[in-house]
């Protein structure tokens, strides 16, 4: 960020009065240039004892598996956001049971937010971000071809809670690491 | 939006390829400024039976009580979001037990998540955001002078699953209608 997107000026970086952090400030018109983490919301669909999975056909992790998710937009509510990336990567409708998973990303700047969904009908296909969109049982979850720790860390906590014949809300962070990215639970 | 804040372009509004939405895009450098929802982040300080509240010392809503809350901030979780609002807006320490609640606000592009959390001690005191802070109890929180609708129906349901004798995730969205915003509860 280098220019104020409302006035053009140059912007420069310093802590505004009663506050704490370095901000991008606009010397031109004095706005204030926040910059916040993103919500994803995505579903698990379910259809019997198969979960619906789609083989991304975008960077980053292209030709990985993942669950239906996405950067929520304005004007929805996160329930919302969820079935409309389902319906974007999957053709796929959904009727949304509960929410299911909450990960924060602080590194990435992300919060994931997964809802547990029931899949309407077997009329779903690959969306423009998909390359291929398949039910797997658990047994033949693609776990070495998972795109993401956010993914494999909700199909761990959701077959875990299935197993358990009781389903919760699951909280935690995703750290990035040396060699990648850690998942830890957290308060649940 | 007006300028690209990388290279001060004038930015042009439409849809990009492989996208459904009206986007401010930049003709100079061809970034796509996307705009997405604000997580704010907050806790039910309680003391026994007792809750904490802020009586916020600024706009919007000066004057009245909220919990203490406010936008996440990059490289933070959301409980590390929660647990600061909590230190800058009452000088208090809490320890947290679990997500409380998550509600949508479509309208206003905001998605609240308020934590169920312990007071440590009882030395807390006004934020520079807050005129004066208190512990109250349920009999006496001033509902008619309450600052947001979500702080409204978070307290409720709080209330309510205490006399319940357990609490769990509540999920919902804050429309805003004709004579005010109104909460619906959704999915639990």
């Amino acid at each position: 960020m280098k220019y104020c997107c409302y006035c053009s000026a140059e912007l420069i970086s310093a802590i505004p009065d009663d506050d704490n952090r370095h901000r991008y400030i606009c010397p031109g018109c004095d706005e204030i240039h926040y910059q916040n983490p993103k919500i994803v919301a995505g579903c698990i669909p379910v259809w019997e004892d198969q979960i619906l999975l789609c083989k991304r056909a975008i960077d980053p992790r292209l030709g990985y598996w993942t669950l239906p998710a996405g950067f929520m937009e304005l004007e929805e509510t996160t329930v919302e956001a969820g079935i409309r990336e389902t319906l974007e990567e999957a053709n796929a409708r959904v009727d949304v049971d509960d929410l299911f998973a909450v990960f924060s990303l602080p590194q990435v700047g992300q919060v994931y937010m997964m809802f547990r969904a029931r899949l309407v009908d077997l009329d779903f296909s690959a969306g423009v971000e998909s390359l291929e969109v398949k039910l797997f049982k658990e047994e033949d979850i693609p776990w070495d071809e998972l795109a993401f720790t956010t993914i494999r860390a909700t199909l761990q906590c959701y077959f875990e809670d299935r197993r358990q014949g009781k389903f919760s809300l699951h909280t935690g962070d995703v750290i990035k690491k040396e060699n990648g990215y850690d998942f830890t639970a957290t308060l649940v």
